[in-house]
């Protein structure tokens, strides 16, 4: 039932893939959970240096011999405007002072440095054989590209429009994740406002499948094997899920963002900017309220990210989720605190009981 | 394949409905097509007056023997701020002499009329023994309700997120609409802020579905056998299609209306305020272009309905749908002109071949 292209390329046994979630969340833990529970299990290793990236996969492969991949970001010039971030940092500064901090320089991160950790990272990836690489936040240049082909790792774009399938496709990447608007954390776009590509998957996943070959991988609001049949209908050959994951026992998201989560509403969550400087969906809370008129002032992305990250580090410190970044996708409501492996094993139940019903 | 409770209740073949488009979308001959089809076709009453129904129903009893239905807009209080609506024809200005009309003094609406008009269109509905009647911006009051059922009719309520099913339950409606943030038109929502509703139909219905006990009909992005296919593995008995209907040939949806949705791309909808004072989704256009920064300065709705009325009236008449309020989901690269039997009979044939590839 669920043989296809994507999970024979991909080496897995079901067609569940844990979104790489940066920041923490993917610990060794949970990724080898996942691929061993017969998923795909993911480095969210965006905000890593090569070398703890490298520390991971080689950690990773003491804990499975299933494949696993990786997520990186690719990085995008910024505008590094001074008056924004001195108006950011005046904005944030109330906060800094309700949460107890002393002003901190924050070390603003630069576009080259970006870019020469970009690299290091793929050759991290191609030196430890890792097997499959993703990409958000744009498409690797063609040399990238090709030099991950030469190396055998297969290579997974992510879009939020058509359009983007479509370049993802003639970039030559071997499938790419279509993100709703229901999916939680940053948004993958590259072309364009943000705001547009704000597409439900129930509609984005068939005007894709309409024009484009390459297998699709739906992104957003999926957590049980009704989502996973639904996806597969509307023509996607798997799902990648992060909020189910985010929640599990292994995942090394904070035990308070977990919280915030089980329990949320699904109208409970807010598209902003003002956490990182890019679109990222996640649960209200008091950071969000405060910054809710800032969204046109904040600096670009990643600037405003390390401006935020004392802010962020001191509320979970502190005991309170209200100044987090609650990343969280529109179906909180289906959360639960499950192993990686009862998660996946649920979810290919429920389906199954689904396909005997729904036909 | 397709005998479910709801059909049984609703007395139709297939579990397709076709949106009640308020505007004289829906005709006789769209109505008696989608009933005549196995569908369930129904009358956008929203904005007639009580003889303009009457007729209608009449008309229909000549075209089909089949069941049909009526929606209704429930009225709710608004705010006739004098300063807000001299504002608002203010910046229309501009746009009526771009247009060459010549300044005309729009009859604004009185909410006692509007509540006066409702209670006559419930009478009509019982009086022409129509078997259906569903509700949208809010829950009629009980007394209504208890009317409708005493007569036999069946209700069905619209709901936009989860809370708001909750209440259509507890009111004893007989279904409810979920309708997802990719439906084009009016929000149905009547709790809180409308942008809290936007939530995508691959989260909100299987999150509505474990929280009721009543049929839930999807609403919003579905125009295919896919989508009807993954609305009922998602939890929904039957699904609403607007856009899919709008653009058959039926239809009397205006022919730019229709020939700007066919061949427009998923992201090119937008949320507007500001043609009617309610948020809804069309295509965008220089109206919207021109009032992006009037979101909030736009009188309540219908205030806002009656103020752009002469504009919209004469962009069509002048040939141009650059000012016309272009209502659409974001599925509206799926877009064809097909007659309602086709398109009925294409999405079962569809959703019959799927039903033995997906499973």
């Amino acid at each position: 039932m669920w043989e296809n292209g994507l999970t024979r390329l991909l080496g897995v046994q079901y067609p569940i893939i844990q979104a790489p979630m940066a920041g923490g969340v993917t610990t060794s833990q949970l990724v080898a959970a996942v691929s061993n529970a017969g998923g795909l299990g993911m480095i969210g290793a965006g905000y890593m240096t090569p070398s703890q990236l490298r520390e991971q996969i080689q950690e990773l492969k003491s804990l499975t011999d299933k494949p696993f991949g990786v997520n990186l970001f690719v990085p995008n010039p910024y505008n590094a405007d001074q008056e924004r971030i001195a108006k950011a940092k005046n904005f944030l500064q109330p906060i800094l002072q309700e949460l107890h901090v002393s002003k901190v320089e924050p070390k603003l991160p630069s576009f080259e440095q970006d870019v020469k950790t970009f690299y290091e990272h793929i050759d991290v990836i191609i030196e430890e054989k890792v097997s499959i690489c993703s990409f958000t936040f744009g498409l690797p240049d063609s040399k990238i590209l090709r030099k991950l082909k030469e190396n055998s790792v297969i290579v997974i774009g992510t879009a939020g429009t058509v359009a983007e399938a479509i370049l993802n496709e003639k970039a030559g990447v071997d499938a790419v994740v279509i993100q709703g608007a229901e999916a939680g954390g940053h948004r993958g776009s590259f072309l364009g406002e943000d705001k547009q590509s704000l597409i439900g998957l129930i509609s984005l996943i068939p005007q894709t499948a309409d024009q484009i070959k390459i297998p699709i991988i739906a992104a957003g609001g999926i957590m049980d094997g009704r989502g996973l049949m639904a996806a597969k209908c509307l023509g996607a050959q798997a799902v990648q899920m992060g909020t189910a994951f985010l929640v599990c026992e292994e995942s090394g998201a904070h035990q308070l963002h977990k919280e915030a989560i089980i329990g949320a509403k699904e109208d409970q969550t807010v598209l902003t900017k003002t956490f990182s400087g890019k679109l990222a969906r996640g649960l209200k809370n008091r950071f969000t309220e405060k910054m809710s008129n800032r969204e046109d002032e904040v600096p670009d992305y990643p600037l405003q990210n390390e401006l935020t990250k004392t802010i962020r580090k001191a509320s979970a410190e502190k005991g309170t989720s209200e100044y987090m970044s609650l990343w969280a996708g529109q179906s909180t409501r289906l959360a639960q605190c499950l192993t990686a492996r009862q998660l996946i094993e649920k979810i290919i139940q429920e389906a199954k009981e689904l396909s005997s019903i729904c036909t």
